[in-house]
């Protein structure tokens, strides 16, 4: 049995059906209902308030912090989790532009996650006075990093295309500008070789529910690079950022280290959802699920280019240049995934075109590969995104 | 079976327990780890990330937040949840802040909950230019409210001595000088019989995991007056706050309503725990819940100073004036909490000497107030807050 057959019996995959939408929503873990019943009936329901001390939940998000942490290179102790990667954005953001008085630019590219812009669009409308969101696209990044740069904003992989920015070179260039650099690795914590520390990054943020499976509305992450931890001053100063939350001061202190970035009440239920999934990185390393995600990415584009001729491929054929999914362009695109889905491959829709098929070593084989492959050149082959039922467009996807 | 009977067989309460805890984290309801492995093994597990739409979770907020509006009196459509609820008053501070422009001051009280307050210092920090968080004795917030002040952001509800602010009182006086009040509900919603709109309260916020039993890190909510709604500017501007998130627009455009104050994506494991929570309500109204609340309440406070004469009363004796706790000073309250925990009754220690104790009447009846005060009579009568165990600090309580 290798490595990723036993990653792959750790999650409760639906009979019938090949998942490639783990880059939107991660599946079950299996071991993920026993250890919430757990936690919920031994911790919650008989420790009562006392399992804030006797069950760990205080510490929580610094301990599961250091396993993702793990996962993206950065040192011990300088993750911590909570809220949502929009509230982690803004944190950082607010962090690093005060750390850059004078500058008032945010600099980030128009393949940014909406919400990171949105973010960065409330933030530099609080604080007005010549604060500047400014976007450029994908490609134009380096060379519009400029000494009116405060923060450098991006993030890592493309959500649509699939697009993988060079994140050492382009944090040296933001530092050589004397600039900072935030990188959101919503789709890269799990699912690539990242590495935050020796690539420089100021801050880093991603969320959990993706390719680290922990559930929908898992909470999210932040880094904040050790040389910066006891600099930053947290602008959303929580209780539980406190130096010392329980004494019930009237001022705010800041926390030791990437602890000021806590807030309030963290989600245990969500946390301990979390906990259980990341075990499947105890099994296999970093290093060898992106090393596997190539190989089946290069297999999946191979196979829909040869039997699906009108799908036109995004992703960047170089596998260091590209995420862990694979996208390709389709004039009905939206149609041809609901169609896709009906026949059991489950991937996801991106506007205005983009088939979006995310590639995770942990739970998919060779063999769904091939079978993802042919459900397409079945569907697109008889052109079934042209039924009616398949054009009705839904709220979400 | 009184209704009240009916409430407390839906919790699932440790033997030998009496929990006046319950300000602090609500028990577990026994709906809810059913309903947890429901929502984990049908609805994630299976639907998977389909899940958004076919099982209502894009909507909970929403959802749940109407249910939860029913008990503070709010409109239909008027609350939504998500996030924790430090992060709700850094929302609706940025938010009326902007509303008087002109004028720079958040006024709040020394007793209000110290995490409002180092987001009320957080955000003010952000902004600069003279804005200001100005702090007076509760009992001087009537009169400090002045034509300088932009927001009025109070807890109604202190969570050390239970004293009760009059929230339409004061709102009214804010509106008169032309202020703004947002109302922290944290120690009201599910306690007391609480009217936001009757009361005219601009904003109102609120955690679930106290009386509302949402379990640990339950998420927040957040109320905006109607006549608001489209007004309000949100400064943390996430997607899921956007009028169409899936377009995935590059600018930000708010959505209806208070359907804005939405970020990321919610915590559905969590929601799911809160909405199983709150069938509680289904069973009795809010204003028999807050009556009996006052006789259990008047019961427990005659109980103890007859039994206790060393513990000194410091929540208010009219029930209209206090929230659904009871508090006592003692020079000993940390060590005697600890020794009274130890013996079966869980309350909370706050610095420098509160004992603590939460009236519940959902699942504490007449029974289970006697029984702690024969706790509290046995513990406080040997002086067991003396042992050198009792005396030993934990981080948390």
């Amino acid at each position: 049995m290798s490595r990723f057959d036993e990653t792959k019996a750790l999650f409760a995959l639906p009979e019938g059906v090949v998942y490639m939408d783990g880059n939107s929503l991660g599946p079950l873990p299996r071991a993920v209902p026993g250890r919430l019943a757990a936690m919920v009936q031994d911790e919650w329901g008989e420790m009562l308030i006392t399992a804030w001390n006797r069950a760990g939940w205080m510490a929580a998000p610094r301990r599961v912090g250091d396993r993702v942490g793990a996962l993206i290179g950065a040192e011990p102790g300088s993750v911590v989790l909570g809220d949502t990667l929009s509230i982690k954005v803004y944190q950082a953001l607010a962090s690093a532009l005060e750390m850059r008085p004078g500058r008032k630019v945010i600099l980030s590219d128009t393949g940014n996650f909406p919400s990171d812009l949105y973010m960065a669009e409330g933030l530099v409308k609080s604080l007005g006075a010549g604060h500047e969101l400014r976007l450029v696209a994908p490609e134009a990044v380096a060379d519009a990093i400029d000494e009116d740069v405060a923060v450098l904003m991006l993030t890592e992989v493309d959500y649509r295309t699939g697009r993988r920015h060079d994140m050492p070179a382009l944090t040296a260039r933001a530092h050589e500008a004397g600039a900072l650099a935030i990188w959101d690795l919503a789709h890269s914590a799990g699912a690539l070789a990242v590495d935050v520390a020796g690539g420089g990054a100021d801050f880093a943020v991603g969320c959990s529910y993706k390719f680290l499976n922990g559930g929908p509305g898992a909470p999210a992450f932040i880094y904040v690079a050790p040389r910066h931890a006891e600099v930053a001053r947290p602008a959303l100063s929580g209780w539980l950022g406190h130096e010392a939350p329980f004494a019930f001061d009237i001022g705010y202190r800041p926390g030791e280290g990437v602890e000021r970035m806590r807030v309030g009440t963290p989600p245990m239920i969500q946390l301990a959802a979390l906990e259980a999934a990341l075990d499947a990185y105890d099994v296999v390393d970093m290093a060898a699920v992106a090393a596997r995600a190539g190989v089946l990415a290069d297999r999946f584009i191979a196979g829909v280019e040869a039997a699906c001729p009108d799908m036109t491929l995004v992703t960047p054929r170089d596998a260091s240049a590209r995420g862990s999914q694979v996208s390709f362009a389709h004039p009905e695109g939206y149609a041809a995934m609901q169609a896709v889905i009906a026949h059991g491959l489950i991937g996801d829709f991106r506007a205005p075109d983009i088939m979006r098929f995310g590639i995770t070593p942990l739970y998919l084989d060779e063999a769904d590969i091939d079978r993802a492959v042919e459900i397409l050149a079945d569907v697109m082959g008889r052109k079934l995104w042209a039924e009616p039922r398949y054009q009705v467009r839904q709220t979400v996807t």
